[in-house]
């Protein structure tokens, strides 16, 4: 059934025109990294629900890590937070890494977990704590020159609960402060990656909380700096795919933190909510990825795509499976659309034309076009079914409750 | 100049009509329940920044709130959550808060916070699991007889992240059993304040997400179940003072946990980020208090205000003060409200008219007001300075850090 | 092509235990009426498009409607909005309907657009005022009895743009009576729909706002008062899935106004802007269809399945096809979901695995059993095409600018 | 009791160590322009209520709003829409309203009313459509010379319904063109103020959506170039007073379009929602006009503020007489707060110390003081008072209805 499922969809492409041969090339060159704390305990301020098989180290979260990308064939980076990874040896991480096939990917500060921080890290009013935060960012470089990172992804918490507690323009100078000097001090291959988010743990101000702000500080930082668009760190109703063509146009698109939300943060499985918004910003992905302007496709081929989640309730290993696949299959469904059909009704100005030309893409079952690429590949046809059949989901239980979380 | 302010405000009120006496009389009757799980530490999902000087078991959370009550005169009584304030002896502590001028209010049940509740608590797919949950609401019953509590307050986490993982019919079912068998062993004096949310923790749907499901239970139960209205628990832009009045007018207003929002449920002080707002729900339900029917002025009588805030970064009992102030402020500038005005802008169709009458009231200062109420009850003039000038904040602070949380 | 395509979705459907022939069954069952005013000019208050093209009378609305029904076989029935479609003759109207395979089905009174409503309507505090409006309402009454109506569906634009400028309390005993009186009104083979909108074109409080608030007049007014859905008439982020499985289970689902928003009630071809959200609702749907009551299959069976929107863009007739043809397409994955997989996850506890078979039905590529639905009724394949390939949208074009709107 | 009433609230401000000749001075400084089309009936998409007396043409439209200036003395100019507003000769518009004691203020163009721009404006696929828009820009340049306008005020209706619909990065690209064209005809005096909306009339995708999309427009343009923030234009939940201090502190705010709103943009009285919001408003920009930096305060200086409402409901002339009063009455209150307990508090990390320092300021009834400065300045203490007490708003119902609209 298999063969002739893909036989037919074969056949309906080519009868689009669609190259299918571009198509799976891309798919396979398709890269997803993997956060190393969502295999970790995490939850919400009501509850952090333990499980069992949790890794208790650094280096078990990278051979929870080294599964996924054993079923899937798409994750072999994995990013880190510091202090959560602190090990003493990152060579020894780094090899123990890619034993399993693996590299370190972005390197992550964490500037809100510590007594300091209570109000503000980068932008709080006392220098000697600015000093401290603007130290780890800059030991964070430190730890990226070790792990060979090119991405230095940055999320600050800092913000203010009420109206008056902060100087809202100065807080924007000291962080410029700090960014600036963590930028001086990366090399010419690494990037900043620089996260907004519209609010929380900041409930009445957030010091970076929208893409403008973002850009505006990689606008003055220069061309390394980038920023990072989260998909749960939006008002509601904001139009996300909008913000990302944007960014990608102004060549200041550096990746994504992959997750999603009906409310605020919800950080579930990407693509779980509303799988169109996720093709949707693949649409643009991919119809800038043709510009004829070469600096767009350039950016276009560094994004990051990164997957940043908090699994409260889910089983964390076949969550990120879910979530990575997910990820996939919407980006296949977006290399389907016909992009000049699309532009000839926007030329003729029908809407109804160039809105049917896009989701036609959407409509197509990719599941014939993915079992082919991953034989391809040598993959488990069906990923999740390859982990679960696996012994490893009981292996781990031996590791007990009580492992790592934030 | 306290004096000649006081003078002042009287004239400028007796010209408007305004009976101050009635004024300072209800203001004097004013209560405001204040939550013993608010003098703990709390936070978010990020960071519980623990304080110095928390208390460390329920009875030094009831010796924090009578501080509060002391200087403010507004909060002789506690809500309790159980099982974070369970003692061996209701007696003794019913006894301790009666040494320190407190009554026990309303009694919270916690079924949000052991592992089996991860998916649900009374509408848990395992029975087994639903039974301890109802048990523990008959524990609570037991417990409201022992503090002599009225009422019972009813906030559930359950609910769902994803689509499909919970049968939402069937759980409705389940939570409307074991609401039925709590409803049936409370005592004719007690009531079951039923409170809703939109949304966290969960991220899906919400068992209990808005006022008409709360209301639509409290229908199938019966007189003595009421909706509790948490001013933090709304979509965005929701008219929060239109339910207030509706359910006044159903006569199924129990009470309300106030706090402000900003943004989803930040659980910020009340009153900090939308005065107004807090002054238009008072608008309401003053209008309501002088209804004809006396069925709906008794329902008014009844409502239970209680604070229900958590305070990530503020010190406790400062932010309590701070919190119960700013409630009887927008109560005060909704007494000033010339209610025959108001009714004759809106029957002759005058919409300017009838919104500067009620906002009128908004703009007056009621600090004379205040004071002199104060000082008419022999409390201090201004709590706050009374507070910050006693000893009491460094006494506390040799408790250490670590007190309670959750 | 098509042949095989199908052969190969029925043998994975198969393989899964789903009944196509009972799936198919329920496809052609599926009626969703059209309404009258949607193949008019209409707009937003910045502009009003007009179209060549658009019916210039109730006549001409009904034979555009006969189009749509043509190429899709779904939409048997007209909704009209009165005073819009006001004729002489309905008797007249009805035998036009019929002659193009129509029947009228609900009758939307209009309680907006005279200048005596603009403070309100049924809510009005002039009682001249309200009696005009209720009489307006018994009109429909009589009017639906001469078109042989079922439904009568019920959206009042009354609320308030400022605090004070209304009674809230007031409003809503007003609504009541003018509801009773129409209730009365009704013969018993009628049934009142009651819709509610979170906001527009009152800005400040409307007086039918949520479910809680249509759903209790309903209990107020007995069984023939039902609540109407308008999917874009909700907060954002709101559940409306949940909800409609609240109002299914509660035996007071009345029907949908179908249509997509991203931000207000934007009025956009129904699964536009998220279509998982359309199969979700069907998820619901179909679930209780399933359910061992028989009042609450009955409730199912009787759920009025209609669209309202408002093409500012489009051409209206395709607009339309798309908007009917969208929701066929996710009833019909809907229609795939294996229930037993579903509850089999649910009572295990397998979040991950009760979400997968929920969402797993959304994923196939249903066209090849519509295409087969329709051979089957004798339809067109493609019935976009089949319009688009008549002539009739030519034709039309002699009626010129000017035509209905609102 | 008016005299005593400032004669305390003077002792009071000094007690606090507040300069009030400073105060009283930037109150008589505060300017505030209306909109010529605030005049003139408008209405929903459901219906515009006509008013009897509304200006017929621009020249009654000053009339109406000299009656606004010669009552609060605070708005000397009035902004004009084009073509709403066009006249053959506008040095005879200009006349007569000097002739009123008025001036023209900001031109504002109009590119969402003819129907070559249902799809677009400057973003029209259609290079012919674009041209149009682009001339028209030109046009209203050169009526800013006539009139002697510094300020071209931009608001785009351009955008998309559909995902597809139109091509986001090519339209950005057009829009910049555009711009460009018309920043180069201004005269070196003039100033671009670009406004941003987050949907409406576009419910897709707005082209300028956010002020992160006006400020690089403004940045790329030159410093002639700068954002309006409109406060309606958010979503919800936007830190408004966040993003003014923002565009200050990197010298691009422009101007205001005051009003208010609970839902989208709801176009109602500004400050009439949450009154708090727009005082936090001025408390950034108060901090900010004390700024060291001189470009700083040039930058606050020079802020343009302006009322764009849709009156609905309201009688036209009172209700701009509400708004202006409303603007004066916070920015009154934010005068009131004392920068440096402000700045100590927040240095000491005192939250609640901070936030009452700011609040403070807003709680105070700023009646006498306004007094006090309308009779210094020759104006009626009671603006609103003396607007109804004149004949004016009887001897305009000679206009009859039918005046002007949009």
């Amino acid at each position: 059934m298999t063969d002739r499922a893909y036989a037919l969809f074969e056949e309906q492409q080519q009868a689009r025109g669609i190259d299918l041969n571009q198509v799976k090339t891309k798919l396979k060159a398709l890269k997803i990294e993997t956060p190393s704390w969502g295999y970790g305990d995490s939850g919400t301020r009501f509850k952090v629900f333990q499980k069992v098989g949790v890794p208790r180290d650094p280096y078990e979260k990278f051979e929870d890590a080294a599964q996924v990308h054993r079923v899937t064939g798409l994750c072999p980076s994995v990013a880190i937070h510091i202090p959560w990874d602190k090990v003493d040896d990152y060579g020894k991480l780094r090899s123990h890494a890619e034993s399993l096939g693996l590299s370190i990917g972005a390197v992550n500060p964490n500037l809100f977990q510590e007594e300091e921080y209570m109000l503000g890290s980068v932008t709080n009013a006392d220098p000697a704590i600015r000093r401290k935060a603007a130290d780890h960012l800059l030991e964070c470089v430190d730890i990226a020159k070790e792990t060979r990172s090119r991405d230095l992804s940055l999320w600050f918490a800092d913000g203010t609960n009420y109206p008056g507690q902060g100087d809202i323009r100065r807080r924007k100078a000291w962080m410029l402060e700090a960014l600036a000097e963590m930028y001086k001090a990366m090399t010419p291959e690494m990037r900043m990656l620089i996260e907004y988010k519209f609010f929380e743990p900041g409930f009445y101000h957030t010091d970076l909380a929208d893409w403008g702000m973002a850009y505006n500080y990689a606008l003055k930082l220069g061309p390394q700096a980038q920023v990072l668009v989260d998909t749960g760190h939006h008002a509601q109703g904001t139009n996300i795919e909008h913000i990302v063509a944007y960014l990608i146009d102004e060549q200041r698109l550096g990746g994504f933190h992959f997750n999603s939300r009906k409310y605020a943060d919800d950080d579930l499985i990407v693509g779980a909510i509303n799988p169109y918004e996720l093709f949707l910003i693949f649409y643009q992905i991919l119809n800038a990825g043709a510009d004829p302007d070469e600096n767009i496709r350039r950016t276009v081929d560094n994004i990051a795509y990164m997957i940043d989640q908090s699994h409260n309730i889910e089983q964390k290993i076949p969550a990120m499976i879910r979530s990575v696949l997910n990820v996939q299959t919407q980006y296949a469904k977006a290399l389907l659309i016909d992009h000049t059909q699309v532009e000839q009704a926007q030329s003729r100005g029908d809407v109804l034309g160039a809105e049917d030309a896009v989701r036609r893409a959407f409509e197509f079952d990719v599941t014939p076009l993915l079992h082919a690429v991953r034989e391809e590949q040598g993959l488990p046809v069906d990923p999740m079914k390859a982990y679960l059949d696996s012994s490893y989901g009981k292996d781990i239980l031996a590791r007990g409750k009580g492992g790592a979380s934030w």
